[in-house]
């Protein structure tokens, strides 16, 4: 099932995608998408319904963040060996974790901001992986059990304040606007192997990033796993698996976002994003 | 005003210090102490009541996080002096900040629970600024108006995963229980100079950190307008302002926890926690 929301900032109501790629208005029969009451069960109890019994949602409404709930905003760093080459850097021993603020959280289709005096502003298309029931300590074989779905997401990433303005990267990572996620929450159910699925982003049309979960360094099994032996992952809580090659920051020479460039970005059979950057 | 939280997890009833020191039971008018609903108005609102008037808490009764809503848990690393010279790095030109998983914050009293593994936990006693009102890329001048209070924080971290597991100092900062905060929030009313409090840490009864918020790198008023430059700040939300000289880290020999230690520490005027290593 492929799960979504619609309407204005803090207004969105629940909706989906039927058969035919159209979108369903489900909000007579589901008030909310807050995973951390919902949790696997309840999604499993909506994907008893069937999106073509709903009225068809007329024009083009804004799409939110597909649900609701997110305590955490986990990110993965250099976890293709390819984009670990591109950013001169080796690849790593064991996943790198960070966070980002989820201040940052906004809509597929929202303009993301620069913020001021921004030079080094930069994508990163990724593999969102959505937890749906809490998750401590889990082995590897029992991980996936633990995932509600999947979803897209775009890492942005200011790199001075990433990597030159003092000690971690999670400055350059939380800025408001720079955690886009969605359109959609896929359940896990249709996504048989997140291991094989390609992601692509374009600048203004043109192709930038190109690539395949199939070459990440460590597998989403592995990387729940391993993230919750450090803390406690809970229902709604986002993992950003990491971004394959192609960013501006490995462009020779650079190529930055600029106020008025478009980024697409999407998953196979995650659906995609577009942002303005602003 | 010191308002605090009593009872077992997730069950806490609301209560205050009277004028003598003693626990006062007010869940009779305040059903709880969600930040991101009361603001600084219904703290204000609070501030009216008289602990007095209310019953005495029977007992010795585990006290929880002081408040709850805390959405995002923002540190900063070296913002001592001193503390960055036993740390062997330079003062930082700029705040240095990290964020810990919210899923790290326990009660004032509750253990620290180290990784399996872990032979280099060690203690960072900390002031923290509690904010009342949603700050966005405020100036320095108006940021203590964004404050609703201050409290104490343990900020736990195993030095192996902080610093030699990859990348960023997440990991080594964020595993369950952490994170203590309390045993109080005192409103910001009753800390008229917050670079004028004395922190101390003792461990097992001997004195491992002393020092006070006059020897910041970055004052608590810089350090809210910075970060709410890089992310917005929302009610509840806590910033953990660095530690004074006398981790565990900067020892010679270093001396990290072990099973069955016992961190003692506080804040003038902010009360004292105290966490047995498990």
């Amino acid at each position: 099932m492929k799960l979504l929301r619609f309407g204005p900032p803090g207004r969105e109501s629940v909706g989906a995608v039927d058969r035919d790629g159209r979108l369903r208005d489900l909000s007579s029969a589901v008030p909310d998408l807050h995973l951390p009451t919902l949790g696997l069960a309840g999604l499993k109890r909506l994907r008893r319904l069937d999106p073509s019994d709903f009225p068809v949602v007329r024009g083009r409404p804004r799409l939110g963040v597909p649900f609701t709930g997110i305590s955490k905003f986990v990110a993965i760093g250099l976890n293709y060996a390819d984009h670990a080459a591109e950013a001169g850097l080796a690849v790593p021993a064991e996943p790198i974790v960070f966070l980002k603020a989820t201040t940052c959280i906004s809509g597929p289709q929202d303009p993301v901001r620069l913020p001021a005096g921004s030079t080094r502003g930069d994508w990163e298309v990724e593999l969102g992986v959505v937890i749906g029931r809490t998750a401590r300590a889990v082995d590897e074989h029992d991980a996936l059990a633990h995932v509600a779905g999947y979803t897209v997401v775009n890492d942005v990433s200011e790199r001075e304040w990433q990597l030159e303005r003092g000690g971690t990267w999670d400055k350059g990572k939380g800025f408001d606007t720079f955690g886009p996620i969605g359109p959609w929450l896929v359940t896990a159910d249709e996504v048989p192997d997140p291991q094989a699925l390609s992601l692509w982003l374009d600048l203004n049309g043109e192709p930038r990033q190109r690539g395949s979960t199939a070459t990440m360094v460590f597998g989403v099994a592995r990387l729940v796993s391993y993230v919750s032996r450090v803390m406690t992952l809970l229902p709604g809580d986002v993992i950003a698996t990491g971004t394959p090659p192609g960013v501006g920051m490995g462009m020779k020479p650079p190529r930055y976002l600029r106020t008025g460039d478009v980024m697409t970005l999407g998953i196979e059979g995650l659906g995609s994003q577009r942002q303005r950057v602003i």
